[in-house]
Order: structure tokens, then C-alpha cells, then sequence
């Protein structure tokens, strides 16, 4: 499928070796990874893994964490994100994508939360584009506004992303957390040449409690897929097109048989 | 508790009588109510109720609902939201919250959903303002945007508002659901005298299983509610201020004593 890549977390029953060989099987030619399992296959190797298998690593999930205002947490947070880096460079990819961080306990401080969101990005920023790889802001549903991502709008992501050269800093477009937003085309837009990674999944409802695990399938739910992809297209952006959904109902079922339904709603719905 | 309303689904474990009596006792001199308990107990006699008792009706939640594309459907709505506003004079408020409804089944049409919203206000605000009610839309969190109401910002509460006289159509600040929004200051200074409403509830998380029963007491969560007050007192608003919370860990208590900690949380938060 061209165009298409896969994100480990959706069909996370799958080891590496098993992604890779999936993917191959079913002629995906991108996967997007994350870090804890990137970690304990060892990051060189999984990125040969890879590599040898033909695939094009798309994304690495994720750095990011940035709104702590505790020092040590701070220089902490900094520390994982350069590791983050290096395993980026690791698994072959120039995209690592960030999940900003929520409020610190207790804090109502949104702006303040943002702000250090900057600080952060004007420290890593140089480390990543020396190595090749460029940090993704990814904006959050504002259902995860307090605990996990302070940045709940594309134009917020675009704000932060923009006191940076482009090829250093960048954003993800992902429907399941944009597709609520009447300035979303706009915003696109505007992102242009920012776009660093288009992810997929759709929205259905009734939201699970703790609302992480609730992404829909491809066309199960209300997100319109190709009127985004003609968004991202008119914007300028040429890249891979990742499906990303947590679902323990696909995690219950064979690897293949979701890729295979996957691939399939992909074609339909784009 | 001056400015203080009490919404009645915050303390729904109380009767019409109950929730009067006991906002009398602890001097609460508003209180915000719902369409299902007035038309159990009967509108006139509720309304007759609660003016004997001194207080003062500040909202009827819930005209709206207006997004079907059926005509059918449409006409229902129509009708159930001219019988709401019967209701609001019934009970002796001017402000009928309006929740607009959410994508018809199987539509991925947010635009045209909000057109249809457009359309049933310039068909009901003439019968709501001849009769003194104010239609106040509600932007609701944009996780209920599928399934509750395609107006997820207070931006696009006032697009739609703006179409028309502000003594017809004005729009609900709710803390609950604007929080995260980084425009909502300017927003909130645009509303103006379009607010008709201000209500407040706290974000805290985890969300429970279809996220509708989360709200938090204020205080427990992340929402700076003095700022809040700040800015609508700005924009020129002098209206009540009511609490309106869905948690079934208050409704699980003894009434007086909930009502007792929210007058201590409200004069402690605002």
C-alpha cells in the first residue's frame, strides 16, 4: 500500500521481528515504533531489523514531557529526550514525536505549562537537527489537556513549533485529536511544510473510562479521512500516511487479520 | 451565598421541594434546573415553588439538539424546544441553555451540522424572545462533539450566537468545558453581553466510561476559576454564578452537606 505505514501500538500483540515480517507479508512499506519496545530489542538492532526487511521507520513515538517545573524533573525530562534522539537515529527515523505533558499536580497554570513546553524545544532543538531528526509537536485531544498535553490544538502546536526553523521543529497532524475543530483546515494550512507526520484513527464513542484505549478502526467512527488527507495534500505534505490506534479489540485478534481490515478501510476511506 | 446558583442535577438526590428548602437554609438565592424534574413536578407549580421560597430561576438546561437531518426529526425538535421555552416562562427564568445536538447517525458533516443549528435558532429565537427567553448556546468539551454537540468552542458558540440579536441568542461559559482553550480570554471579552450564563464545574481525571459523569467539585481539579470569574466580570458580566456538577460521589450524599462544601469551595476558589 503505498503511502501507508503501520504504528507498532496497533497491532502491539506483534514483536518487532513479527511487525516486520506482517508488514513485509502485507506490503506495507512504513512502520511508525515507540520507545519501550524499541528499547528492549535494543534500538540498533531493531532499526536493522528494519532495514534489512525493507522498511521505512516513519515515526518514533515519543519524547516529549515537558511541563514539570520541579528542576530535577526538568533536567531529567531533558536527559530522556536526548536518549529519545539517539534512538531515533538508532531506528533510522528524522521524526520523533512529542506528547508535550499535561499540568504538573496540582498547577492550573496552562500558559506557564506552554511556556516551559518552549524552553524545553529551544534546548533540544539543536541536538535533534544536528542529528538529523526533527521534533514533531503533536497536539492531544483537550480531553488529555491536564494529564498528558497541554497542547490541544493544532494552532497551539503551530505557535510553539514556529519560534523554530521548520526543519527543526514540526507537527503532527492526527485526526482522532483534530477533527473536532472548525479551523482545522486553515490550520493546516498554515502548517505547511511543518507537517512532519499525518496519523489516523477514527472517533467513536462511548468513550472507555481513562479515554486512552478508545481510537476506532478506520471508518467506524465520524472522522471524514479523505477530506484530511485533501488538507495535508494542499498544504505540500508528500510523506506517509500512519494508522496509529489503541484498541484492546484489535489487540484480542490475529496481527494479520487487523492489517488485512486495516489496509482494506484504508482504501475505502481514503 | 451572593451570585451563587445551585444547578439541580449538582444535588439531584433532592426533590423540587428539597432543593428549595434547603438552598433557602443555607442561603443560596438561585437555582439553575432541568427540564425532566420541572416537567414531573409540573412547570407552573414549580415555578410557583421556588418564587414563594425567594429564589431565583438563573437557566432551564435544555432546549437544542437541532442537528438531525431528518425533517421529521427536525420538526420534533423544533417542537420540544418551543415547549422548552414554554417551560422557562413557566418556571420564571429568561436563560434556556441549549445543548445543539451532535452528529446524526452515520454523518461526518460537522459543517452542515452546525448549519442546521444556524437554521433552528432563526426559526425558534423570534417564538423564545417574543416570550422573554434567552436561547444560550452551550459549547460543549469537544469529546462530546460526535454524539452531544458539534459547538465545541465559545468561538463557534458565538459564530452561530452573532447571526443574530444578542437579547436573542447569547452563549453559556462553562468552565468545565472551555478551560484548555488558550483563546478563551478573547473569546470571553468578545461574548460580552452575550453571556447568559456562567457555570462552573472542575476537570479532574481519571474520566469515567462515557465521560459524562466526571465533573469535579471545585477545587478538586484544573481549572483556575478565579481567572474565569475574572474575565466574565471584564466582558461586563453581572449574572449569577452556577455550579453545575455530575458526580456521583456527591449524589451519593447527604444534600445539605454538599451544598454546605461547595459555598465553602466557592468562596474559597473564587
Amino acid at each position: 500500500m503505498t503511502g501507508l505505514s503501520l504504528n507498532q501500538e496497533t497491532i502491539k500483540q506483534w514483536s518487532l521481528p513479527e511487525l516486520a515480517k506482517g508488514c513485509v507479508a502485507a506490503e506495507v512499506r512504513g512502520v511508525g515504533l515507540w520507545r519501550a519496545p524499541v528499547q528492549e530489542y535494543g534500538p540498533e538492532a531493531a532499526g536493522r531489523l528494519l532495514r534489512d526487511a525493507g522498511l521505512t521507520v516513519t515515526s518514533l513515538c515519543r519524547g516529549g514531557f515537558f511541563t514539570a517545573s520541579d528542576a530535577g524533573e526538568r533536567t531529567a525530562a531533558l536527559e530522556d529526550n536526548r536518549r529519545a534522539i539517539d534512538e531515533a537515529v538508532a531506528v533510522g527515523t528524522d521524526v520523533l514525536v512529542l506528547v508535550s505533558g499535561g499540568l504538573p499536580a496540582g498547577s492550573r497554570d496552562l500558559h506557564g505549562a506552554r511556556e516551559r513546553i518552549a524552553d524545553a524545544l529551544a534546548e533540544l532543538a539543536p541536538y535533534a537537527r544536528e542529528r538529523g531528526v526533527r521534533l514533531a509537536i503533536e497536539p492531544l485531544h483537550p480531553m488529555y489537556a491536564s494529564d498528558r498535553c497541554v497542547v490541544s490544538t493544532l494552532a497551539q502546536a503551530l505557535d510553539l513549533a514556529e519560534r523554530f526553523p521548520a526543519d527543526a521543529v514540526g507537527v503532527v497532524v492526527d485526526t482522532y485529536h483534530l477533527w473536532w475543530d472548525d479551523t482545522i483546515a486553515a490550520q493546516i494550512a498554515r502548517a505547511g511544510e511543518r507537517i512532519a507526520a499525518f496519523q489516523l484513527a477514527d472517533w467513536v464513542t462511548p468513550l472507555p473510562e481513562g479515554v486512552l484505549l478508545g481510537r476506532g478502526q478506520l471508518g467506524d467512527g465520524s472522522v471524514d479521512f479523505r477530506w484530511f488527507r485533501e488538507q495535508v495534500e494542499a498544504a505540500g505534505y508528500t510523506g506517509w500516511t500512519e494508522v496509529e490506534i489503541f484498541n484492546p479489540g484489535l489487540w484480542a485478534r490475529d496481527g494479520a487479520e487487523v492489517l488485512g481490515e486495516i489496509i482494506e478501510r484504508y482504501r475505502t476511506v481514503l
